[in-house]
């Protein structure tokens, strides 16, 4: 099954990719890796769950947060590539969590986007490295950022 | 010398390797390079020197926890390969110190683990880059965490 | 045109490149990619423009300050390499913003880097994946830090 068809079975469909401002690019290929930039859950133009853990979004909306990154990134690289069948596994993935100082639960919040990664790539090609930690702020102030490094076939 | 053969020499044991949430995994090897998730500095479940330089950590602590960090980075390394003889070199080693906003001692934070990189592998395997930034919130509280590219042979 | 002569036609030239510390180097090669440390905006020793998005420091300054940072990455490229002809492609560029939470215009930041990166590799090569976000603190309270990964020739 492709990753298309398994988007198409768990009810998902992708976004539009953002079109990053004429500075950068939203996906790099070289060598067998696609490096995506850092992707915020967003809609369209409008960030969504704007704000900080641990005081203003709850865990959930930032997990769906995290998840709507994760569908960017895909969109992204399908815009890029010309499709996901070239996607292999995702190499590292790293999520950036708006937060307080009082809130731990960063790896909760990026389990929104690992789960999806596992849906969608099941339990060998799924694996991946993972790095989450909680920042001061983040980019029209959102509540979840994320990067991949990913493997081409 | 091996890697293993060091670390005895040194007196260091590699601890167990954290199991990560079924979600994501600890090391992911792809192309001759080896991706680590994210390593707390813990001893089983507990984290060690747990809270903020600047305020609750000192620096000596946090250079302690970052050595520890790096042990279980090795510690995953071990289990995904079998053994160490295939690392060759540190590409990257990113350090995240959750610090106050008076803390500017991030790179003597992250010496504690570079020193043990130099002390494991010499002065020629032992070069690694670094990035090393403070955090507002790490999980569970930490006070550094770090993760490593590693070059495998 | 090599990448030296347009440095030198935008009529810039590159900085001595700071010496780490003893424990990490400020590039690692290997496989056709370079990783390069993370790079305050410095002039020799001083720090220049310190201190907080949002509050210490102007988006001006930090965006003078991603450019001064971006020209240190290319000297410990160019000392690693013994000059710049290798140099392909960013890969990916990691911001790292110092900022309070108010300010949310990482990206405007990072922006001053990746014009230069436009201005240096023209509109094909300087295509780069890009990652910002806002952190607590900065080593030596710097007010922006980026790292690389470079793809050579």
């Amino acid at each position: 099954m492709t990753l298309e068809q398994r988007l198409s079975e768990l009810g998902l469909s992708l976004p539009e990719a953002a079109t990053p401002g004429a500075r950068y690019a939203a996906v790099v290929v070289h060598a067998g890796a696609a490096w995506v930039s850092g992707q915020l859950p967003r809609d369209g133009d409008r960030v969504l769950h704007a704000g900080k853990l641990g005081r203003d979004v709850s865990l959930a909306q930032a997990q769906a947060g995290a998840r709507v990154a994760l569908l960017r990134a895909l969109a992204a690289l399908r815009d890029e590539l010309g499709g996901l069948e070239r996607v292999q596994q995702v190499l590292r993935m790293t999520v950036f969590v708006n937060s307080t100082e009082d809130f731990a639960g960063h790896s909760a919040v990026a389990d929104g986007a690992s789960t999806l990664i596992y849906e969608l790539l099941g339990p060998e090609r799924g694996r991946h490295a993972r790095t989450s930690v909680g920042v001061a702020q983040l980019p029209r102030n959102g509540c979840v950022e994320l990067d991949l490094v990913v493997a081409l076939g």
